[in-house]
């Protein structure tokens, strides 16, 4: 990406490995939501493009080549790519939570360079085995799940909790199956589109509710143990509380266009509700594997079309004219 | 109290107690700026004074009579009391947060009359033993200091953790006395009227800080591992999210005038922010107890003057007219 | 019981309900291991049957009347009934774990009468309703499925977890289908009996492992998250250590013969184990009641054998007799 | 060491650092309980000497070079040093556990060599800077500390607690002195030396129980709401269960020489007790550094006698000889 709503290709040299890295073939990439935004906008939140930036951080490929400290993969393997590389020392690091890690290095996130190219090296504890079961596609679909995952995570969920996920997007099916693999029984699902409430539906969701009518939440206040935010959007950012029972849990992970949102915060003191903010994810590919493998979470269907790297440009604008009904853009790299 | 700044006194009978109750004659009632906002305003958020209705909810006294099936309390015993009785029954009482039982019947908060009087029965089990070294006063203080504690209980201290108190009334200082006596060494305590500032100073607060400027809070920002609002206030609220480190909690205290405020939910989110309502308290007596009889929260320092209950318009409107350097007004009833 | 092995048949007046009450004709009681130890040895551990006692707590029943303040049942209500009423004023019951309440009264625990009888008065809070789809057969197993459910609430689980269960009686076999409720792919039973392995095998568990062989347990050594000792045996008591990784949790549910039983405590320490003792339960029948109803714990597969409550001496002798093959013995009330 | 109860001095080439690290002039380094077993019986536990070994692991000392890549620390900064390098990529140290690191390299632990020689280069991360108010002997001495920090980390103390610790050795103390940095009142610490209980009491314990007297536990049966075992006795070890409330907690730190060890386990269950292993620590060098630059944690009081480096076999006999009363013995380098 050179500029708004710009690509060039160039051809870059294949890069050379550390002892503790692999290089990978890549072969499969999602589209994200963040880079669509840089590609039309140049930003999201605080994150503003300032060169030239290769996009891309949903990935999988084949190893090429391994370090020779590296122990667990060998060339030939098949694997999903977790896409931030933090710094392995300060406190978050130390502490579990390498997400937050100040010095983090994640693709695509400026002025990082992302992977829509042919090769990486990527260091070994960062790349995930998948078996022949898993394609890779849905192996770089591994990142929007951890994103799920995560959120999930923080919730401390019940098999008899009253789930409700705000936004049917990616990040929201994404969240709606990581529910469901921890056993939960009644999750219901929100959107604005029909279309990816049908897709809701389909991938386990109890109930789904359109939110064309302004009034379509009311009639579920105090109802949640749990409601995840994935929408991004003032108004279902403002309406957790109220749909949340007291004692309940909110988990937003969906970033908005305003910086500043109302929440009603007297009566998030007085129902005594814990809202925890989610960001991107630490230790989740593991768990990704397991649940994909076993079957236990579906990636093929949230796929609405796929495409070549040298059809990048076209990939984009397909997902930009497309925003009201596809889930994920998928770029395959021969 | 009847209608708006009106007090009337009348005559009742002495209450007669069930099996599992006490009767306890009150010796000293604090006066909490929930009944100040009841007196001058008739209402408090959602709470809305509709008849006549005795104040007070901050109580201790001695014990007069026992019920039949009391074991642990004898006729002469010092006690503070704990105003709100649960239903014991429902999901939120038998799982341990009984602050949150919708059938709670809390003094002083519409319908339920509070202790602005000379008797009161009261269930065995929500009164608490003082020693001789702690006054009635002090008991009738551990009413708002288990609003600290419980605020403090949601944290997940550590000794080595930065802490900030946004406001240094009576739950500021509260607050503040809570978090010392988890051992934290690092709170900084900020407020707009400086005799405040001075008490928390003198009770153990590293730093202080005027809010009077509103650049006060900048230099602040992303300083602590935990954040406490007390304030009730719409900008303090505001700059919680600014003043967490990344992975930091938020602790929501104060009420605030208006229900809707406006938080940066991205940044939340970005830094991965816990933000915690806190209402009331659970079974922080016994804590109560612990701390004030082994020196470690100091109590009579935070009352500013005392009445008597005869005194009691003139005790509101004290209180009123001092709001920026009264803590706590006291009434002793004789 | 009047005796050990000995059933005496009494008429009792049908009992008189409380205004918190119901009055339950009992329908389905099935037979505990513990019922089965009072009726053989007189004793469990350090609790000994002194007179005559009424065995039986898995119960369920139909309400046929309602005390003056009960609001959520009625007559004709199909309910699983919570057998230990504890004091409601306790420190344990006013923290949420009701189950250590010192004065709990817990059906068929000397010297509380139990439920092998027609009528029985019980708070309304401990009855839970059941849908028609659930037989009352199913209802009074929800009992031993909540010392499961309990077992597993300690456990912190995830879906990735490797999870191994000691003992594949009706405890075994309930907190297998707990694990599994909550989404875990990996769970391997242990059993001495093969027909017991074959009911953990068909309903989930991925493997099986007879402990017939000493050598068994080796090749699991450090293998699982999460080991749940059900047993009650000391020798698999002694094996949870081996067996569970660095830093997994332990929960032992089964009581041995013996009190003191060997650990190795070093290799506890090293290993960083958490190792929890689980007592039958708290709030753990809205939980059942949403598991069985959705279809996601299957209970009629467990039961045996059935009997009515004139053939309660055979339903016991039958239950000793086949102790290798019974999961559960079934006793129905006319 | 080489051999049992043998020292050989030998030059060594001073270290080359790595980009990440510092090369340190040690100052002081204190005798653990380990080193002395490694001394007297060439093992503890499973940890064996095979070839020659440096002794010594609590170390401080001054930086004298620094790596390129290291920010944060300069020449002549003064340094506590955390003696376990942990690999960084492995699951435990990617979820905060790295002392459950299976590639950790702890000096003194065989094959690794420690510190009781002059330099040694070290990850900046794993230095830890302290003020000029704070020796290099107590700098050493953050490492047992560490130890006693993290056994207070797993066990959610809250200031009202009953805490009974057993063993008032180093360890011992530390962990005193941790309890008590968390605000909490009442500590009762037992040993069978009364030199030792004599300390204990001196830093802050509430009472201290002499356990020469197989009785002296009885009085305190079910009197703590958390227990830390820091005697590695299997006497104490076994009473843990015993002196603990119901729904309490267990801390086991201190390693026996016997593997196996009684637990009353069906006291455990029926208790509900949590019983946790604690093996050395992460992530409490900060924490030791803020208590200790704070005074709230004292470490002078623990040096029984000072020797050099020179004097080395001398200070080992010494440790060996005074067992009844030595706490710490610490090598200063010059």
């Amino acid at each position: 990406m050179d500029g708004i709503r710009n690509f060039v290709i160039k051809e870059k040299d294949v890069p050379i490995i550390q002892s503790n890295e692999v290089l990978v073939k890549l072969k499969s990439v999602g589209i994200c939501g963040s880079d669509v935004h840089y590609y039309k906008e140049g930003r999201i939140a605080n994150f503003i493009v300032k060169g030239p930036l290769i996009l891309g951080h949903e990935a999988a490929g084949e190893i090429v080549e391994v370090g020779k400290n590296v122990e667990n993969l060998k060339v030939g393997d098949r694997v999903a790519l977790e896409p931030g590389i933090p710094d392995r020392t300060c406190f978050y690091c130390k502490t579990g939570r390498y997400n937050l890690c100040p010095n983090i290095k994640f693709w695509a996130t400026p002025p990082i360079d992302g992977v829509f190219t042919e090769y990486v090296a990527h260091p070994a504890d960062f790349c995930f085995k998948i078996p022949s079961s898993v394609s890779y596609e849905e192996g770089s679909m591994f990142e929007p799940l951890s994103v799920g995952l995560w959120a999930v995570e923080k919730a401390g969920l019940r098999p008899e909790f009253k789930v409700g996920v705000l936004g049917s997007g990616t990040i929201g099916i994404m969240t709606l199956q990581s529910i469901l693999s921890f056993g939960v029984i009644h999750v219901t699902a929100f959107d604005v589109f029909q279309p990816k409430l049908d897709i809701a539906k389909k991938l386990g969701a109890e109930n789904t509710v359109s939110t064309k009518d302004s009034d379509s939440f009311r009639k579920y206040y105090d109802s949640f143990d749990v409601v995840f935010e994935t929408a991004g959007n003032p108004l279902t950012t403002l309406e957790t509380v109220n749909l949340v029972k007291p004692g309940g849990t909110i988990v937003l992970v969906g970033l908005t266009s305003t910086d500043r949102n109302s929440l009603n915060t007297n009566l998030l003191i007085t129902k005594e509700v814990t809202l925890k903010g989610s960001f991107r994810y630490a230790n989740m590919y593991p768990r990704a594997v397991e649940l994909v493998s076993a079957g236990k979470i579906k990636l093929k269907e949230l796929i609405s079309r796929h495409f070549t790297l040298e059809q990048l440009k076209e990939a984009f604008e397909f997902t930009i004219n497309n925003s009201d009904k596809v889930i994920k853009t998928m770029v395959n790299i021969e």
